[in-house]
């Protein structure tokens, strides 16, 4: 069977992690990333051998210029894919929507778009079956992505009542240098957050509740859980042995000593898969508590990578490239160098 | 009547705001401070004209040697007080607490100690009648203050059913330079943290959890709650106007832009209460959220001084300077520049 | 004699602090402020009482709804003033110029105008002499202000050969959220800084080179300074008299325990002065080295404050309201609480 | 030829990484790595299948409790060993010394032990030739090796009348959450710092003059460099192209857009070796100066992985693997996947 060729429109944070994943596939094949400016990004495009389109404003002359080779423009790019990933800034997704669609090209979106500018929202672990055939698709925003797939993880086994979350956001990228606050805490003070109304595009019924705020750090969102479940298992081992059976989790043992974000990082350094990512939910065992049938628990969320798998899934459904949600996710997590499951 | 002596045993961040509080007071006089080694603060204790006395394994010769006066030891302070204050370290005062009970002396803890140090723990708006008469009290800490405080102003008026807080915690006071952390967050994993029980010294049947993270930040610590009330009045409005009619709460305007805990500190100085202190819960109206019984709200909590009127009120209730708990209370807030109510 | 009606037009960071200032002078009386839209700072200038003008797009509708009380416009302002302190973004002073010179105001511009937005550039210990009479000055930037207040210590006594300068800045002021970098070190690649250059409209021919960086605080700036001495003196104890005997400098000894810029703003907020400012150069003794010719110092320069002053004489330099520069300087240092000397 | 067997005795920071460098090397086996403590660090040591060793207070039981197979203690790990890597914490590299002599091993030691731990200082570029054969070597520390490097390329091309740096310091590594300061600048009061010093152990008459400061960011040092050269060359270009030239020397051209160390460990991530390090000292053209014959330069340091390659090549010094220094340097570049030149 042919492999799918992928278009990676818009190459930050999101597009250069995408560009990866989709090179480690079996079934799919990269057609090429566009950029709209030279820069070191641009540069190790190059290197890897990765086709480099200029989208937008940009001039190819200014990428010439500096001895990068430019294989043509954003309408060259799409004219040999099969689909194409969206991972442009905030709102420019939805501008670029009746391009893809002229095209007869399928698209995947990035959460950073209203819910509006695909058929359906998409996670892996929970809406899957539901999304397969669509011609295009939003995967939701990262912290969305986690909290959909602890919903995925305690929902169908123990039922919820309430879920309430309060996530502590990261104020930047490591890269976004521009970005503030240096010393302080912002909360969102528009409650609630649109965190829970984005998470039912994956769950219409779901009883949530969320409120953020956003503190001087640039590693990683911590959401802070608590759900009031409604036939909730004896103990917390149930709990904690779920999240460990689930695909895209990654639990701390006490001993390991990952005392927050900083050591988490720091594990994915150690582990060192592409730009060190933790494309995981992350749970410290610890920090998991049960009290009757209110389960109080932390998860941190890797804001760069946590989507980079939800993207592959999100081809495979929309193509019909895997028979079934966990194939995909299976398949997508061996590619990638993380731990497989179930 | 002759006014109280007050002797203050440990003169930093707490400390230092008491003895200042103490001196505004129309009912009490300030003995004496405590230092171990000179600094800065000693010097600025010295120019404002409080005795200065040696603690702990500090010398005397070492103060004198860079023109600091000392007065005696620390034990000549207490000789000379009617009631100490104790802002040593945390730990330190339960060491202390002998020497204070054998001089026959009432003395007034801080919430680093364990709640056995005294007699009763202590908040001015939760439970001064109860601490009436005590010879020793216990001053919660910043963030137990801020919580009794708000629960001081829904329980009676509305019921709790339950309370929820998530602490979001400043890593280190302005002036610590040595903690951390930097760049990451980490939560306490301990759950539920240690705050929901201290409340509890304050109110024994409130039906509270509490979780807490630490965050790289020095000027606040910030608390998302969410609490269901037994009788939720009709509108968010009135949740509002209970705490604008309550000492010791100050609540931000949506146009007045105080964005977030970078903003209140800017208006602290601009208000400029010495220290630039904030010693109010600080909410914001947009920040709070009613749905049916559920509230939510922020509220921010200046962990320097939010306990420094407390402290004055403590020494009140100990010692019957004030017929019942708001006046004592607004007597402190005016003495000390705060706005006063009711 | 008639006090001297200032106005000031922007109150921001600067413009609050000048505003308390002038209202602290002798020979001053504050005119008005004039600010754009309400906030806690409107309010704040409200309830101290300083007369309110709408300038710009704000609307005097806007503040009435809230309750401030608006004076007029920022014409009425000017119309009402001797003298202009604009205190207006970046820039935007450039543009007012023609405002104030057409109502034959004199005017006083800050230090982030180009230096010809006035007929000289002025800094009180350096050039107050060739400043008196003009009809426009402006203030230099906190930056140049702390170096241009060293230079009038060093040259005069030694000669300077060749001073260099590392500037490591503060990435965002306490209040102001949105600016970054939250973790990261920023070079400002452009060589030399525009600081040396700025440094010479005040010592035209100082030989000065400087280095700038960014980094993730709000407290203060810090200049690492190496300063070749023409004709040094014997011992550096002679360099930390003459910083002790000039004003606007503040000196820590070791025994004060001031580590770092923590624990300067943390003195600040003991000492008290309005907004807990430092406007002095700070130098810690300990981090002053003479090696032969070779000076190195640290001076930390409080960027919010430091120009406060600086704007007070710049009034009476204009208007010759004080015999000389060193009686100017004494003036507003007392008004201020600062300590005066020589 | 039989490959040198190396020990690792600690297993942090430098200790990791050199333990991933040696398995890299041709020329060069891992005997083995200790830790005092089971972790996630230990985790992936076994999961690397590197031997573990338990080193100080260390209990195998802790470690087989969790499942991490133990292969012996400290001393069984040294008898199966040519060479030793000391990684362990300052100061403890010289407690372990005699152990190491004792046994008749060569030993490396790290830049936080005293000079006189070893026979010599060693730095790959400066001085290899004068540490060849040694018994025991010190890799100076991050910032001297930075510097080190440096000086190797401009006082043989060019003679270097006086250099000054100012180290502008990151005040912990990512992982160490219990360091700060949150916000401030912290002077190394104490001068010259004793960087300069260090240096010399390298380069005995270089004139050189360091001064330091501490930033609350966790990512890189940077150095700025004031040379005086004694011969300088007519344009800036040469002295970029001799960088360029240089291995160890990573050099960004303006138009790839690295402002500062977030953008330069972004690269890192891009390039993606292990740990995302960058073991070159980075320079940005455009923030290389030459004026007659002063020039000014930045350079980044990766604090936590530039004297990777250093302890690879102390050990060929020390055990005559390469010819001279140049070959040992292009073979370790070779295998860390760092460009190579010359």
């Amino acid at each position: 069977m042919a492999k799918v060729r992928v278009a990676i429109n818009g190459y930050g944070t999101i597009g250069k992690r995408v560009a990866d994943a989709v090179t480690k596939q079996p079934d799919m094949v990269l057609a090429g990333i566009s950029k709209t400016r030279p820069s070191f990004e641009a540069r190790r495009a190059a290197e890897k051998g990765y086709p480099l389109y200029v989208a937008g404003a940009g001039r190819a002359a200014d990428f010439e210029a500096v001895g990068l080779k430019v294989a043509g423009s954003l309408a060259d790019l799409l004219a040999k894919a099969d689909v194409v990933v969206d991972a442009t800034p905030d709102h420019v997704g939805h501008e670029n929507r009746a391009t893809y669609l002229e095209r007869g090209l399928r698209a995947v979106f990035q959460g950073g778009e209203p819910a509006d500018v695909a058929e359906a929202s998409f996670n892996a672990l929970g809406n899957y079956a539901t999304c397969r055939g669509k011609r295009t698709l939003r995967v939701v925003s990262c912290n969305t992505t986690g909290i959909a797939r602890a919903v995925s993880v305690l929902e169908p086994r123990w039922g919820v009542e309430h879920w309430e979350v309060t996530l502590v956001r990261r104020a930047a990228d490591p890269a976004e240098s521009k970005k503030g606050p240096v010393n302080g805490i912002l909360p969102t003070l528009h409650l609630p957050s649109h965190h829970g109304p984005d998470v039912r595009t994956i769950f219409p019924d779901l009883p949530i509740a969320t409120t953020a705020l956003v503190v001087p750090t640039t590693l990683m969102h911590v959401h802070v859980n608590h759900v009031r479940l409604r036939n909730p298992p004896d103990d917390v081992s149930e709990v904690i042995a779920a999240f460990r059976a689930t695909p895209r989790f990654h639990l701390f043992a006490p001993w390991e000593h990952a005392d927050g974000t900083p050591q988490v990082m720091e594990y994915a350094r150690d582990r060192g898969i592409g730009f060190n990512d933790m494309m995981e939910n992350v749970i410290w065992e610890e920090g998991v508590r049960l009290d009757k049938k209110d389960l109080y628990f932390f998860q941190a969320i890797h804001q760069e990578s946590i989507v980079v798998p939800e993207n592959i899934d999100a081809i495979r459904a929309m193509l019909g490239l895997a028979p079934d949600g966990p194939s995909s996710v299976a398949m997508t997590d061996r590619a990638l160098g993380l731990a497989t499951k179930g």
